[in-house]
């Protein structure tokens, strides 16, 4: 009983902080995008692919969250206006971002000079789901070679997110992946969802995913 | 620090359970295997193929650990000797099994007649490294499409392996996955640490990796 007291609480904390994040993000007027997923199913390569077809149009900042390393944000930095890393391995909520780890990254990025910041949450698809960090929609990616059951197995990320993506569609050849079966649960689970088949290493269906983001900012802003 | 008190008070408590439940085991001359992986790398093929090579040897159990769902506890419920399956979806620490929960899925379990038990942990890099469950074994599935940076953006749970499999072996010829590198990481961490290379989906090294087991198994028992 005492240990559900203690998630309670820290979870209205979290709620707290993550509004306080916001109200700074509004302020500058940067859109803020939570992107989710397990280990190693495509949120680098995304946010790399984006940046590609965006920076013309948009200043886009990353922060990156990992347990440890800082691997990723050297694969991004040259490419994005400016990058953060969270490094969460002594943090007592390893497992994933929360809105009080992402407060002081937010400090360290020059927010007037920025139209979209891409966050990079930690490789889980449990944790993340019970956490808001602040952002204004929250996206999940879901690969391939994970299996069409995902959303059957790990509900709570997908009934929460904005956009599910579904990563790594190079390697349908080599699969049983039902992806008829997969979008039919998700969008049991989600009515509202947007779902987009795409491949980061091809680059095919980043088009979609892009307008679609390059929308949900203009309409934001206005 | 508050918070931090409190991870601590859990851990602490977690050992002691721990404890309870590898006396309980070994009382029963039960072999306990604690597999962890990323969600969809693989942890109940292995299970399945585990089981099909060793089934006329040995007495194989398998607990179920899950957010949601029964899906696995159904794939394996016709080929292992007993099945329990542990849903986390409402439990204060939904992201990993504990010691705790285990404990009364392995009173469920007709453990007298029982040689080796399979505990399929929630699929996650982070949390399970956190907490023993009382097992003799700590198995860790690394799929090859999750990328050859995972030991170092995950460093915890390759620390404190017996064993990393490297799964999906048959994917190789579709990725950018250097096998070298990977292994070089995993034993950067771990110099003790066993590495094997298999496929569960087409069988490859599921020999080497079942003598494996079953020398453990006969080296424990003696």
């Amino acid at each position: 009983m005492k240990r559900i007291e203690v998630v309670q609480n820290i979870l209205e904390a979290n709620e707290s902080i993550a509004a306080q994040n916001q109200h700074l993000l509004d302020k500058h007027k940067v859109f803020a995008i939570n992107i989710m997923s397990s280990p190693g199913a495509g949120k680098t390569s995304l946010i790399l692919q984006t940046i590609a077809k965006l920076k013309d149009k948009l200043k886009i900042a990353v922060i990156e969250g990992d347990v440890a390393s800082t691997l990723d944000a050297e694969k991004v930095k040259n490419e994005a206006t400016a990058v953060v890393q969270i490094t969460t391995r002594n943090m007592p909520e390893s497992c994933t971002l929360i809105a009080a780890t992402l407060e002081p990254a937010l400090k360290k990025l020059p927010l007037e000079t920025i139209d979209l910041l891409l966050i990079e949450n930690v490789g889980n698809l449990i944790c993340p789901s019970e956490f808001i960090l602040g952002e204004h929609r929250r996206v999940v990616i879901s690969s391939l070679p994970e299996g069409d059951d995902k959303p059957t197995k790990y509900p709570m990320i997908f009934t929460d997110a904005d956009v599910v993506l579904i990563n790594k569609l190079d390697l349908l050849p080599y699969l049983d992946f039902d992806i008829s079966a997969f979008r039919r649960a998700v969008e049991g689970l989600n009515p509202k969802v947007k779902v987009f088949q795409l491949s980061c290493k091809t680059g095919v269906g980043i088009e979609s995913w892009c307008s679609w983001l390059l929308n949900e900012f203009n309409a934001h802003k206005t």
